[in-house]
């Protein structure tokens, strides 16, 4: 891990323990990929600029689709995660509180949409960046790229609702 | 798995050695889901109508996303893959040639939508109905409902473009 980023706490980490099982990115998931997604660093230190927040992930051999390539299911389920924690965040940083402070402001996706803009080569480190191009109290639109090398494979957009209370948010 | 189906060749089974690793839906990916989609019965029987394939899987625990419920990146998954394998087998019925005839007609996803329209409860047996929106030589859209206990959970769409030369194709 970058030793710029230690000190950050993860969306993904801040969950309450309840709401951290999913398979993408819950801490307690210990078969699942434990994405963590962050502030980008100009914006954890409050420089300002246009929010953004990124995750790094490397996938195994083992999540292949055509050899040497990424499967679509593991982009889909990455940049899914990366969108909902993403909007997580973003809600706690407009109600002007501590990330992952209780009552949990968690989100679902009620959309996800993902255009694979070139085959994700596999064995490398792929990062996401997400950016927002909505923000309502229940309701979060995520921009995300995902790149290899330095070069797009992947653009997704979550559109992330507060979750329910109907599944077991605080 | 249905007694009825038991004679059929699942699509994903029929695309050849060198193809078939994908973690979705590859038969020689021990670790992967290995998703298997067919023609609905009628089709099978040639009884016409309205072309629909359909698949059947049922997830683990690990799969959760909120406890209780199956996490995003997996249904994304599921109806990715299915939607590839119904782009393909649709492609041979197209050509008039048998399903898995070299050289191989296989799909690669170009774009993957999925609106989550409820909870996707985790435990039972999921069912994947694809339909076909549209059908050109390179370019195939499968639309996609994904059930549980016969109530739609997801509706996703698959633009599948055929797979090229520089992923392997043969």
């Amino acid at each position: 891990m970058n030793r710029n980023i230690m000190n950050l706490t993860a969306f993904q980490d801040a969950y309450p323990n309840d709401l951290s099982h999913c398979f993408g990115c819950g801490k307690n998931n210990a078969q699942g990929h434990q994405l963590k997604s962050y502030w980008s660093l100009d914006q954890a230190k409050g420089e300002g600029g246009e929010e953004q927040t990124f995750a790094k992930f490397t996938p195994q051999a083992c999540h292949t689709a055509i050899p040497g390539f990424v499967y679509g299911g593991l982009i889909a389920s990455l940049i899914d995660c990366h969108g909902t924690g993403s909007a997580s965040a973003m809600a706690y940083k407009q109600a002007g509180r501590a990330l992952g402070e209780a009552p949990a402001l968690r989100f679902v996706t009620g959309k996800l949409e993902v255009n694979f803009v070139a085959p994700t080569p596999i064995g490398v480190e792929l990062t996401l960046v997400g950016t927002f191009s909505e923000i309502k109290e229940r309701k979060i639109i995520v921009d995300i790229t995902l790149s290899a090398h330095g070069k797009i494979c992947a653009k997704g957009q979550v559109i992330a609702v507060k979750m329910p209370s109907s599944m077991g948010a605080v």
